[in-house]
């Protein structure tokens, strides 16, 4: 009789079962910084316009996780070896990939610890873990980092096609209820392999990755760039703005004790770098700890941080314009001054309310996903599709948008 | 040319869209109490064991909103007069059903604000928009009460086949990837009538509803009653308790003002009607505050409130052991003094860390679905299957369960 | 570089992909033996009342084989040692396990070769098959026949939860769009052990079970016994024995070549056996030539015929009659005097136009899946089930019809 | 209470229920011309690749009647007025709109019955029922030949954006498993609004276009034009060319009944026009006849007729050489010189089994899918998508075969 399953496969609805086969895997999911992921919403805001599109970060390293088992068995049956301590670490590696994001995901990066990247956080916290972990994360940090020699190990990490992206946007298509963006994940894998040392997709998937940049075209412009979710983001962006502001006049406000560091001090790079303990505050992070301030502040006596407040959990969320053009600065004056006759809101705080910005995608970065052919020849996609032509797969389309409260 | 859509879709991964009919429906959603369901995990810890469980009771509630208006379309097409506005009502009904939900669904019914239920507080938050909204809400409210002739519209929102149940049976399978326990609602609704001014299930469904008894009892024994999420589910209870408890001591803690009034007073349901206030501040009480609570107490000097704190957030579960018969008053203690030995805990922690208790599921509660032949007669479910028998669809399963740290 | 892939992996609607692992069974696709069925149904007439139902045994056949494949890899992953000519063996056993099914699955068996049946044809063409393959096949057929000491490697080829079982209930509720009778095998699958050389469930498994049972119950019922189903099968039963009885009497009519033989000779096993050409024959025989026979018989001058062969040709099915008891002598006759009064028809007409029978179906044949407990201790799912008693799994329910042309 | 479910409801895999919601298509479902469309395979022999794909034609014209009646309220959800006569008679063209088509699709079109479109029979077929339904089919005739003033009726039936085309794009690739084809229908179908008597998609659905034309170039390619498929396809056309040949000449083959007046007369348009019989006859041709004919062809002394006739009925299909350029003269004679020199055939039995011929696909027919704009502009789609230029939408992609038995 064989040994019974000891926990190891986990329900998925994406896709069915994921079994964790490396028990280093197993471990590090028990971390702290990993399970953290579990409070912070892949999406953000986004569930205010899609009320499925809720599931976490933790989830998502998961399924990365499981592409990249299925994509190792793939590559092996095609003849490429894989040593188990390579599959190990490659595992290791996306499981971590997003380890270092804060709460909502990027709301934290451009207002209340700018300068720091969730890329820089997750280099921090992967040797951190590194360290308790005796080394047995050596190669897959060397992996991520791209500092070892079998660079389409890298590659199934980090690239144009790597088992992140699979993942994030066959999952977010998935909980989005957006089934139009469903990314043919498994048959993608199934034509993957290796060709001097660099991840190919084999000619007959060809059809397959036109459909995979169609798919994320369609998913950035009705998902991630939809303009309700955008408004939600900025205000977002803008309420922890307004409270670091307030908080380094020495207003005060509440906030949770994770918070309360990133909210009263000037934190950069270097700060992370030389005090560890500021690591273990923000390993302390998540979403939970944004909205219960959000809701403290809607009682605030600041008026800009206390309309924010409630707007966000109320879900009254900001006109967006979204047009080719840019806004001009008569546009937006026009805007702040009917604030003011409206609310009888100073210029400054109208200036904390209305916002302009841009967005841009790009079907294709130019250049990445390489297609082998039965002849051997290897040839990037934009030169591959008769469907696309290189000029407008790198076409930018780019949006300028006007955000500011309704009425 | 028709005008184009408002808005008035969702995307739902569930059912695909969800059209929003009423207008009614629509504004109430838009209401900080309904909102605020957005925030109140529809499984709780769930997903500890489930990843993908992270659905919140916003959804749900609008989920079965939907399937409310599908069975009002069968019955309207089976030539059962039903109003406009009695359609509206029952949407709003079912709509509402669940507003009175605390944080992580029933933490605190069991632990700090004792003796009030839910569905009180649903009743109260429904008469408070019933105000906001100028009486729009009379009839859903009759409707939900059961104060209303057509006794069938109150079966729909609640009864052994209603459109609640079949939500959450669904989209609970569906999130935990326990695909197992999906039940067919479809085919369950397109199968309903109205005889005798209940609802009935036609004779050709009496397949259906067995397999939805089988499914709602897989759904039991493998996700709401699975071992684990028992163990998280009880050391929530227990951090809770242990933290009013302490604060009833005046012990100081970590509050965030949401929460604080609810720790640091007895409140009942009382309280609750003689204090308006009272509602307010739950209405801005969710699973956020209780996650921020327990992370900034993993630091507290009580033992037993950081150690159940931190056991939760690093997700280090207790362990539970299930059985027939109830454990004794030994097996118990000799847990205890386990822990006294080990961790050199004094009888007072140790207590507050065993915990016992026992769970229960019935297949069936005995009666409460009707089949309708085409002879025109009615039989109880539990008469009709020749598959199931009374007793055995009656049968209580009860289990014994004993919870405790790990080593 | 890795070999690029050899059309090795064959899309499925029920599982995404199939890869066919084993060159054995490559080979074996292409027999014609194993193309022959193609073009035999794999529900007969089902496709009368679902639409989708038209899917064939080649296709079935080559998912129970994609299951097998799975089952092995579970098993092997839980230390159960299986050789690579076993895990070959056990698949070709599989892929070949309906091979002698005759046109419209079961229709001839009851009509023109009496006393054949198709696993009797099934050996015949595995021992053939064996012959050109030059004794590849011999490992396939002792696990076929059970004659081969691993016991349970037959257990997974034909067993009360078999791999073919466990397809062609998903597959038939996949592809007659019955949803509710979907089984979820690949749980099933995961949960399985080898013990005692038997195949076992693992006891977290239960209620898996318990589904699997009610599922196949509800397809029964639903699919494989529905009334309409029933009519389709029966009629064309009758219409076959009717051909064969016009033959017998020298009457000439239509029949394809590969029908021929079939319909003017009397053959049982013994001929089969005897003479090698009509195994050939048969080879050539499917659906296909039913069609065309019928077509062409709805102009024959035998009004019983050729009223039989345009009722189901235009799927004009006759009204059956469901009930628990038996029908009496004179309500069958009274059907036929309608008859007779109707459209004039001789006695010995109507007598081959009104049919009675009955039809009977067990929820769970007694015994036969193999609880595994933590403890080590085996059960029998009858005895392991608190939901089930073992006298109602085994209840079987019996229905008794009559048949008869409408109006 | 209401009256039960009267079989109206017809279980869809892909659509989950089908209500039929109009009498006269319940009635025009039971005609023996749309029954004959359940033994009309809707991919021919594409399950020679895709085992799945062996869905009917009747099923497909019951899931294009199904998109209808969905588009039809969307369109009267949006002020649109349709009337109950205008809706029934869209529904009843839909359904009808295939019913002209031969065995295996177009396998005669290029074959035996050359000249005669099924466009030609669909329309003499739909008169004639017409005459048998007393003048009921008037209206959906007038709309199916876009004689009706209200032309948006028609665009549902005929189009670039037709229920014709969204639904075999949806189950062609749900049964044959090409899920990257897939097409999401259900959201077009909520974009699409009349303006200006046309069809349009609202605005928003722009993305679902592009989804939609880039699906549906990947089933091209991966399933229409797959190099297996087309040899299979033209094998198809050669041997029933053949046949027709070997008939012409008077050499005796055989032949069903209701295949022999199409193998042994060359009948063309005016055949049909002026003699109802022929018509009959066609309506009793379907694919089990092809497949009889076929398998008694293994059997024939002309060896090109067997030969293709084995090929076909045992999978040994021929190689096919795509490519850019056309393939010379010399490449023919040089591939017919080989199988002269390999079975010593002639001169004139080589020219009947390698074939050369060309195929294309266009992902756009340049013009005929209209974007509303919020502004009340309509734009094509060509001009509309900022990521397709009007050029590669238009662009024909052609490749040139060469098709000829291997070895």
């Amino acid at each position: 009789m064989g040994p019974q399953n000891k926990h190891k496969i986990i329900n998925d609805p994406v896709y069915g079962f994921i079994t964790v086969r490396h028990a280093l895997c197993f471990d590090l999911m028990d971390h702290r910084y990993v399970q953290r992921l579990r409070r912070i919403s892949q999406l953000g805001l986004s569930h205010y316009v899609y009320p499925g599109a809720v599931h976490n970060r933790f989830h998502h390293a998961v399924g990365a996780m499981h592409l990249m088992q299925e994509a190792l068995d793939v590559l092996r049956e095609k003849g490429i070896a894989i040593s188990r301590e390579e599959a190990e670490a490659a595992c290791a590696a996306i499981l971590l990939h997003d380890i270092g994001h804060g709460p909502f995901s990027h709301a934290l990066e451009h207002s209340i610890v700018r300068g720091v990247h969730h890329e820089d956080i997750s280099t921090l916290m992967m040797s951190r873990m590194n360290e308790a972990f005796g080394g047995r994360l050596d190669l897959a940090i060397r992996i991520f980092n791209d500092d070892y020699p079998r660079r389409f190990l890298h590659a199934l990490v980090s690239s144009q096609l790597d088992m992140d992206r699979l993942d994030y946007l066959g999952r977010d298509s998935f909980y989005s209820g957006v089934a139009e963006g469903k990314v043919g994940s498994d048959r993608i894998i199934k034509m993957l392999n290796v060709a001097e040392d660099q991840i190919v997709v084999e000619e007959k998937g060809i059809y397959s990755i036109e459909k995979f940049i169609v798919a994320r075209r369609l998913m950035y412009w009705q998902v991630y760039l939809h303009r309700t979710v955008l408004s939600a983001e900025y205000m977002l962006m803008l309420v922890l703005r307004r409270a670091k502001d307030l908080a380094s006049h020495g207003v005060p406000l509440f906030s949770t004790p994770a918070l309360s560091i990133f909210l009263h001090e000037a934190l950069d790079r270097a700060h992370f770098l030389a005090d560890p303990d500021i690591l273990e505050r923000f390993s302390e992070l998540d979403d939970s700890d944004i909205l219960c301030a959000m809701k403290a502040w809607q009682h605030h006596e600041d008026r800009v941080l206390s309309f924010l407040s409630r707007s966000i959990v109320e879900r009254r969320l900001f006109r967006i314009e979204l047009r080719d053009a840019p806004f001009a600065e008569e546009e937006v004056d026009r805007c702040r001054r009917m604030l003011t006759e409206t609310w009888g809101m100073s210029v400054e705080e109208t200036s904390k309310l209305v916002h302009t910005g841009q967005i841009s995608n790009q079907a294709y970065a130019g250049s990445g996903i390489h297609i082998l052919y039965k002849t051997g020849e290897i040839r990037d996609f934009a030169q591959a599709s008769d469907h696309f032509t290189p000029e407008l797969l790198q076409r930018k389309v780019t949006k300028h948008f006007l955000c500011y409260p309704k009425n």
